[in-house]
């Protein structure tokens, strides 16, 4: 088993869309490592899905039969999501970020900045995919 | 407290280097959800650092104080790491990947396909993030 802690959680209004901006806020305890982070334009939020459990370790959509590690459904045998979001603005230990889909009181575990290397241009991505999404 | 499971591990040779292929050995209860990643060409793997430890929220390099989170650094609060790879090829349980610097035996936590939204087109980052990162 391994173990991991909140470093935070996500605030957001009940309701809101993907497209509008989330607050995350770091526990105190950890501002220090936040400095320098408003240089990038981009991040990686790093959460805990709490709200989800793993179902099945497969999804049918058009009678296609696919396993859950082909699909970005939260309910995967360990519930961690992962958001490439745009820095808005940070205000002491709140960061105000765009597209991240998480609830409000998601466990945030890491952030990272997002790197040249994590950009790939045109990734093939299966026709089934979009279509099956809302059934992930 | 958040617990998770290792889903499987990291096998390389011994100082292989970061653009050699490695092999992501995933659990044999987990096989099923894999089902369909061999349509992607890129992937995140997810994965725990488990010979990493939190040493200071923040790093100097050339004067500057920066923030853990400001840097991909394996000492961090969580030891998450996330790699974006490309996918060479499937075989059962085995993937074979090109891209991902984890020491051999390093637990995995998910697999998730890459898609279009991960991909920013010229992402803003600091000077001093490439100069630093041999120090991070």
């Amino acid at each position: 088993m391994l173990n991991l802690i909140p470093i935070g959680y996500v605030r957001r209004n009940e309701g809101a869309s993907r497209h509008e901006p989330v607050n995350i806020v770091i526990d105190k305890d950890y501002s220090e490592g936040l400095r320098g982070l408003e240089e990038f334009s981009h991040l990686f939020i790093i959460y805990y899905m709490h709200l989800s459990s793993l179902k099945s370790l497969t999804r049918e959509c058009n009678g296609k039969n696919i396993g859950i590690f082909s699909t970005r459904s939260p309910n995967r045998p360990n519930p961690i999501g992962i958001s490439v979001v745009e820095l808005l603005e940070i205000k002491e230990n709140t960061l105000t970020v765009k597209g991240i889909n998480a609830y409000n009181g998601t466990p945030v575990l890491d952030i990272k900045p997002y790197d040249d290397w994590d950009s790939i241009n045109n990734p093939k991505i299966p026709s089934w995919y979009r279509s099956c999404q809302k059934y992930f």
